[in-house]
């Protein structure tokens, strides 16, 4: 299962077409709705999902699609494009320029395509398999991390773990140069920039990892479980992004380490 | 004591200075420092300071200048410029648009003129006493908060509470509608543009918050200290801004409440 040129200028256009959805709702008076798992909802996420599921269905009508508003319609291609219109809603809605848009394509499962999308501050990072990942155009390498001493670790708040994670995470944050919370999905592009060391979180959903993988990858870091294991549909949610292949290990350990 | 429209002129050029001493070193190699305190110092910081106060000396050479890379220049004026070149450090070197240049004018010790530049995205808050408080130019206003319930809570990080604050932290935080972790002055900012319902901080220095008690107060919040004492030159560094000044008994009720 491969993509095409094609598939990038359509994932590039999802994100165009988000973003133009998104603009105006962006420090605007919203209501704010509440799901099931309490998590809020704009109108801004729907017009965005709504936006890019039109254009999917134009251009791609065998693709499967899975969003995060919308929920999933079933494809007969093997190929299916995972969406989060604003992941970082919590940032979205008190006006902070950190949230984005996640887009993923999926082949038999598997990331092959990825777009974390910033549409305030207009910054985008495209990651494919067996391509340099690509911020506005130019691409950007993780950076080397030679101990996790004087790493930056980045996850987007304590409240997000379990009290059984959180005690895992709190092993491996003392073991860091230094944690920064707040962030969602951007933490994931600096850490493709080389910004960020590294980005460890628990619980994701599908639409909330499957975007990142390629972009973390393909500038040359890795993202896996807890235990190691690659990211895919079955993943539980429990992700570690390392901008430094090399410290996977540590990680792993340093999280592992509660007695 | 008082200011003139020539002071907040200064006010605005000192940011602007700020900012074109930044812009260069964002996301750009930099060298990161220890100081006694491990707050991260990058020479962004330094030369941000450093074009400051030259400005300052030569255009107000009475005045005094606290600053947090250089230190205490008496003055003879009775009018001190606190100066925080990047509030947010960590979030700097991480690559987040979302640190500040921190510029107040104390007369006798309290904050007359403050001013919050974020100068990647260009947006400046510029309070002072008496005035609506302007978001790059145009006036804003803090929102109403009708319960601390349906309230947006900001922090920059549970690290940054004592094991005692952070009791009381919690406690509060329980009681409001949602948490949203990192963002430093940032945070201030969206609470006068009404984005934001309440901050609540430990530990801050003069300027930490200094510049911050203008913009809030300009815009129609309060800030005070977790006694609800109002925050000058002698204040601890337990501080609150609420939105809505209504709310400030219940949140002052809210962090006390730890048995």
């Amino acid at each position: 299962m491969s993509f095409t040129e094609n598939d990038i200028a359509l994932a590039n256009a999802l994100a165009d077409a988000a973003g133009q959805a998104i603009r105006p709702f962006f420090r605007a008076r919203f209501e704010i709705e509440t799901k099931d798992d309490s998590s809020p909802v704009t109108q801004a996420d729907r017009a965005a999902e709504a936006a890019m599921r039109r254009l999917i269905e134009a251009e791609r009508p065998r693709d499967g699609i899975i969003g995060e508003e919308y929920g999933e319609k079933p494809g007969t291609s093997g190929r299916t494009w995972v969406l989060d219109p604003i992941d970082g809603t919590r940032s979205f809605i008190a006006g902070r320029p950190i949230f984005g848009t996640l887009i993923a394509l999926l082949g038999e499962g598997w990331p092959m395509i990825g777009v974390i999308d910033q549409p305030i501050g207009r910054e985008r990072w495209l990651g494919a398999v067996g391509r340099k990942t690509l911020f506005n155009g130019d691409p950007v390498t993780t950076r080397a991390c030679r101990a996790l001493d004087t790493a930056i670790l980045a996850t987007t708040g304590p409240q997000f773990f379990s009290p059984h994670s959180a005690e895992h995470f709190s092993m491996l944050a003392r073991q860091c140069g230094d944690t920064l919370f707040g962030g969602d999905c951007y933490n994931y592009g600096l850490v493709a920039s080389g910004h960020v060391d590294l980005v460890v979180e628990s619980g994701l959903k599908l639409h909330d990892f499957a975007a990142l993988v390629p972009v973390v990858e393909g500038a040359g870091g890795r993202m896996c479980d807890w235990n190691g294991d690659p990211l895919g549909e079955q993943s539980r949610g429990d992700v570690i992004a390392a901008g430094d292949p090399a410290r996977i290990d540590d990680i792993i350990e340093g999280l592992a380490c509660a007695h």
